[in-house]
């Protein structure tokens, strides 16, 4: 539901810091924005110190002139609780609010992101702040959400924290024995008689660099518990501010600023208490297309599939990367537009103005350093500001209408990469990616569910490397096949429980009977080495984990072609009720996953939305009043192709005939509905 | 000696756990234990914490049932004493006991081989642990040794630490005014008034990384020193176990297991006080079958070339290498075999039961997470264990006879690798390798010796890169020669004193007369970098370092073939008494050590046991009963060869006849001995 | 002016340690010394604790001797106040003279360059030592030289720092209001509101590795005013030692031995206190002829283009490359030679005999560990110095004739690399040694110049990546070009002003006019990805950043070939006055600089003082007495050429005639005045 269903157009904005200005840069600012046909902006992300200059003191003069004026001149506010980095006073006179790092340093005033969330200090005084907000500007009904703090990060492991994860043991084991028994402390010795014996697992205690860098544990369990009480005790934060806001105003929605693929927090668990999602898109220049749909659709996975709002991207370039490229012509109008096929509800960039110091002043901005309206920036935003203006809420609140669900989930990411053997070359992202991509290059729609979401929406569940097999995650496995649908897993699955503890009898444990199978080995290759199987006549690479396997049932699909154990199973398929599922027993290339699940689809059912060129997006969202199509030109030069049905431009109102031609530039989009 | 003399038969088995699993579970393992033909487990490695609870508490109820249950199923045992890991409580009443590492950082619970060596609370714990333990099983007389802690290594620089280094250090000098001499502190001002000026030199003081991350110090002599200080701890905390042991049962011999060539620990001081050496062999995947033979032979080595026990080895995979490659049909087989040809008189495994969490759960295990006996892994552990219960005690205390001394020494390694210049890639043990290959290459038999070992024993000695000359090896090195010996020595060789204070007068040092030449200056090449020289008509490299020379006596036997030291001698020999001394002045390549020391052996009459085809290694061990030859397939492939004599397959019973054909299987062995 | 007016001859000669020696050896010394020509050595420069071995004991006993020694063999004497590492017993009773590192890990006694410098104990006995030297030793009119320390460098960030850096920021801003502005603190909300909020900026604090592990800043305001503030410290302790000396002998002047590109030392106010430049030269193995050169022309412009020392120089080898390579024969006279080319009037080794213990035991020295003078090094010295006494003061205060001068300024250097965008792979000495290298490779004679110093006396100047325009540099660069000068710059230059701040208005900010264009955007290319132009005909690269711009007066000279920005311009020329601008927006290559160089030196008359073959370096240095060229072989091989006029060999008395060939021997060296 995104900014909430009395929003009828589609919001245009992003990260604006009057605050940083003399007041009479406001008065261009304004008709700067106006003639980029933005709507909404995001206020007060970082102004702590500004609206706090001591214990006691509070000082909204300036906030309240800019909220004056936004109102004023019309503008949405997505007002921000300011908490994201501590005013220097406070980390002078409350220590407790500085982090340690996982070394053992006390950090000292500096950056953002920098509270300890376990402080009592910061906890405290970031709610007061943000219910003082809310009273003072509760009545300004141009605020569309409540943003709390920014981009919730990183990690601490200071003495707050140390007795808070005791606390959290203690709740969640009931006793120091259960607790031994998930962190199986029986190994090496490390029964604890005490929870106060128990210290945060970090570079002083249980974690080491692998050979290979990596940071690695020698006790997963108590390791996997330290994310989860660092996610947790992030999101108590968020919700100590807003319910502090809630008690105010009750009816605007609350959200942060989330960061995709982000690995130290548990988002499916965070969404539950947001009211809607929203994002920072900062793709890397190197991501493919499918990369950036992919963290898209994560972030609306975790909101059940509902609309969110893209809250951040940068309108050119960013300037944290090793080196930052600019975004071509289109691309930025591309991306934006991907986005909303994905499911965005607002296009927001970060930010409005650029700053002239500190180190996001070369990040790209709507107004950039020179303060020209002429630039090439300027003109795509316009342009694409246009646009959406013209665009309304055709496809608000759409939703993706897939039938093939890829299960991710946090536990398994820290798990699998937390893992001590069998190889560190093996990364869930990969592994989930390999899957997405294929279906991606095929304009099949995907969600992306996590571990406790229900299966039978979908024809098709795709869970890769699910190493970690939580409570009810096989039975409900086993239910989906028996019930028609078609499941596919993959190399080193099945392995542990949710403490990171094995299931006895063989792997794949609990989904042996499922699959059919039973894997006894798991052979670990080196960079460069490759293992290779012929699946329906063509030749591909086995690569990463080679797991050595057994039939129980199921029938092979292809064999290993080298090595002791050429001739074994690599992939196989198991029919169970009405359903089947399949063992993909190893790491493969591109090309397979694209033949594999192309035979997978075809049985399944499952189609694209329309048939487009190799390279070009096709992605459908529909609302009850529209069904919406994006076609979208990822392939960097214009194309041209035949249009699969009657369509009509949302853009420009033309329409088109079946078979007529349709020519996308380069970085080029058409939005388009049935009909015409 | 191992075991000990009542030992008659090879023992087979390894470390087991049984405390980490419920007692249904034991029967099934001594079931799968017997049908393996093990005959022996490691127990109580890691019990410390469940066995004192607390202070003044001990509770050795559950340890008392496994030893009784190993007793009445007649296994025997070598029974560990648990202190390579300290409780969780012990870490939290008592902080002495955790270490500090080399950036000064005071860690915290966590891991193992976690204790300051200089910890009073850990020696006092430890010790009384050990006797403890001693009294209560004395009366089991299937134990047949003490198994001190667990690969004792790492390091400390604690407080503690730096006021035992300050004793030490007193201990070893006398005077400060000596200290200042050794430590050439009248560089950078570094003189010592007082002993309590002394701080250990790591990070935080002496030490640094280079500019291609080698740790590096600025005084050799004080961190050669810290060396031998923490080597010296560690043996005093070994000591102190061994002794509350033998209070008790002075007739069982005591060891720990070692690891090979590893750096921190002087493992030749080590062996003296080891009732006999055990190692823990753990190959990389990209070993070498001589780099794993040259370990063996190290470790037989420190014990004075007596048999040794392999006391741990992975039946099938590690957990701990960045890719964990399976071993292959028949691979670990075949290590075991190697190390029993190069000295071993048990074969142990790690471990009996795989366990179910923590960070070993994916290292190979004799019964594997499935529980199966129908595994690959089961079936070839039972295979081998057949075989060695078939060969009974045929080898047992057999001595390997070598007429080549490759001498090693610790010091020398510190020293070499603390060295800022000529070159960080000049490294000690590619040093040892390239002569060990080259004689493993051709079977030639060698030992691998200390400092202090005697030299008659040999026709030939090697002292690869013998930088640091201590004092009297000149002078027995000069006696080797004169009395009929052949002398190989390297680049930068006799520079240093044991100090690490340079030997005046020019290059060797000591070693100048021997030698007949004088080393003027030393060239180092950058990576990709080489010279060359013709020696006997063929070209070889030179690299690394690049030695330029004075013949004093000497003959050339190469010379530089480039750059401006072009037609000076690289390889010298020089004739005193009846024997000779070469000088190889730079690094060449596995070519050109294979050449040079065929001529060596050659001139020395030195040969191998048999001949075989490139990459099969032929072993000899011989007790007072019988000469056993091991044949040992690593080219990778089924290999055939004429038998190059009358022998009996102690296997198969089967004998073959001088030129009859023997088949070696792909990691095929063959126990051989003479006659048939 | 060097040593002084009165030193009539080049000093030669370097450090000299005879208190590492018994008194014995120190006759020898002279005698080898007296041998290779050398008449001046450098004492004291690591006494300290020998000198005080406590609080209020101080021994001159040694140094009384050696410094007898020296005057009374005839040595003149460069005296080192020995301040250069503190002494152990100080360190253990005055931890506050131990510095604090950037990651806030207290240093403990080690190493060298290791004292606070805002350490109140350091400061105090630091300056009473050198107040008491020079008391003790006023006499000796054989000191050529003072020489406070070694090697000033490093950073701290202790408390003493803390305090003082809150100071210093006070004195510079006067208020909290007017630092929170120039820091741009409204930015994340970082707002002080006392001075005592702030601390020093690290890995504790605002630092940060970047995603390519350079340290970068997220304040860079704060960061450039730390950098600042530790190098003033450290300046203070120059200062505070020098005023101690020169309280009782103001005639002698006194310098510090500096290290060329040395970043955390801002040189250009250095040389300001200082009454002569002297510096120490070690090349790496792989810096090209001209870098060598690059650092020589920047020690000579710190010092208002006087002559300087060379202090140091490794007669033979260094020891803390990762590979140390040999100079090759006729190396050394070439480097001395080539220092004496650019300015140096003293050729000084470290050092005379070669230290035996600790780490610089492996760096080369005049007298070697074989303590022998029939080596290699040794002739080569002794050959040097007996030409350097031949051509006595022939050079000595000679200057170069320069017509062109490159912009270099410490405060740009730190501004460009703590910039967070748009490339970690922009670099500013890249773009100063594009440009240098061009001009030496024609020999055309090029002044360093700092961002204070006049422009006019040249004909071209260039400031390469001019990204900081500090205040006045663009007043000074217009007038320049108004007055016929011909100006360079280049990519991402003028944007920021001495705070970091961002020039409004548009890139690149107050150099707009006088370039004549608008620079939009900032393009960053990945690591082999190219870009490129065509340039009079020729097509060259463009990498790491492509400038997007609009001209707005200025011409193009060539334009980009390729993306979206094809055909746009990427060098510009600009009219103004009677000179012109140009602006190259964008890394090119080798070829390309040498390219434009020439047809800019060719447009403003700037010629290279002889024409000699392809890398023969020539090299002008003119005094009221002699215009001396020097020919100096870096082609690697033997050359030959004409004579370009009638010239006289100042080392052979030969004179050749115009057309006469001559011949370069490899490495060879010509020392030539015009006539013959």
């Amino acid at each position: 539901m995104a900014y909430g269903k009395k929003i009828k157009k589609i919001l245009y904005g992003g990260d604006y810091n009057p605050e940083q200005w003399p007041e009479e840069v406001w008065q261009e600012d304004v008709r700067l924005m106006k003639k980029a046909h933005i709507n909404m902006v995001t206020l007060n992300v970082f102004s702590w110190a500004a609206l706090q200059p001591d214990e006691d003191v509070y000082d909204f003069e300036k906030l309240d002139k800019i909220m004056e004026l936004m109102r004023s001149e019309g503008f949405l506010v997505c007002l921000a609780t300011s908490t994201g980095a501590h005013p220097a006073w406070m980390a002078r006179r409350h220590p407790d609010i500085l982090r340690t790092d996982a070394e053992g340093r006390k950090r000292r005033f500096g950056g953002r992101h920098n509270s300890c969330p376990n402080s009592p200090t910061y906890r405290h005084y970031a709610a007061k702040l943000a219910g003082k907000l809310a009273e003072r500007y509760r009545d300004y009904d141009n605020i569309v959400a409540w943003h709390i703090s920014n981009e919730f990060g990183g990690e601490c492991y200071c003495e707050n924290c140390e007795r808070a994860f005791r606390e959290w043991l203690k709740k969640k084991y009931g006793t120091v024995e259960n607790m031994n028994r998930a962190f199986y402390t029986a190994f090496w010795g490390h029964t604890f008689y005490d929870w106060d014996e128990v210290v945060p697992p970090n570079f002083l205690s249980e974690h080491f660099r692998s050979q290979s860098g990596e940071e690695r544990t020698m006790f997963q369990g108590i390791s996997l518990d330290y994310r989860r009480f660092n996610s947790d005790s992030m999101l108590e934060c968020f919700c100590l501010e807003r319910d502090a806001i809630r008690r105010v105003m009750p009816q605007v929605p609350v959200t942060t600023n989330l960061m995709g693929f982000y690995k130290p927090l548990d988002y499916q668990k965070w969404a539950k208490e947001m009211d809607f999602v929203s994002w920072d898109s900062y793709p890397h220049p190197e991501d493919s297309p499918a990369e950036v749909a992919l963290n898209h659709d994560l972030m609306r996975g975790i909101g059940g599939q509902d609309s969110f709002v893209l809250m951040e991207q940068t309108p050119s370039v960013t300037n944290w990367h090793p080196y930052n490229r600019l975004k071509r012509p289109g691309e930025m109008r591309l991306l934006s537009y991907q986005a909303a096929a994905h499911g965005a509800d607002a296009i927001q960039f970060f930010q409005i103005r650029r700053t002239m110091g500190a180190c996001e002043k070369f990040h790209g901005a709507v107004i950039d350093h020179a303060g020209r309206e002429d630039t090439r920036v300027f003109r795509e935003i316009t342009q694409l500001g246009a646009e959406l203006e013209t665009l309304q809420d055709v496809f608000l609140e759409g939703r993706t209408p897939s039938e093939v669900g890829i299960l991710f989930d946090w536990d398994n990411w820290w798990a699998v990469e937390y893992s001590a053997g069998p190889s560190v070359r093996m990364k869930y992202l990969d592994a989930v990616k390999d899957y997405y991509t294929a279906a991606f290059s095929m304009n099949v729609p995907v969600d992306i569910i996590g571990a406790e979401d229900a299966l039978t929406p979908y024809k098709v569940v795709i869970a890769p490397l699910l190493y970690m097999c939580k409570s009810g995650v096989a039975e409900r496995i086993r239910s989906f096949v028996e019930n028609g649908g078609i499941f596919i897993t993959t190399y080193f699955s099945g392995i542990v429980d949710e403490h990171d503890l094995v299931y006895p009898g063989g792997y794949p444990g609990p989904l042996r009977d499922v699959l059919g199978i039973w894997v006894e080995e798991n052979d670990a290759l080196p960079d460069g080495e490759e293992n290779c199987f012929v699946y329906e006549g063509a030749q591909y690479p086995a690569a990463v984990l080679c797991d050595l396997m057994h039939l129980c049932g199921a029938e092979a699909l292809a064999s290993y072609g080298r090595d002791f154990y050429q001739g074994t199973p690599v992939i196989t398929k198991n029919t169970l009720g009405s359903g089947c599922a399949y063992y993909v027993g190893t790491r493969s290339d591109a090309a397979f996953y694209r033949h594999f699940l192309k035979n997978i689809f075809r049985d399944a059912g499952v189609q694209p939305p329309v048939t487009v060129p190799e390279g070009v997006e096709a992605a459908v969202r529909g609302n009850d009043r529209n069904n919406v199509l994006f076609l979208l030109n990822h392939t960097g030069a214009q194309t041209a192709f035949a249009a699969g049905g009657a369509w009509e431009n949302l853009l420009t109102g033309e329409t088109y005939q079946a078979g007529q031609t349709l020519v996308l530039e380069k970085n080029g989009v058409l939005v388009l509905k049935n009909g015409g």
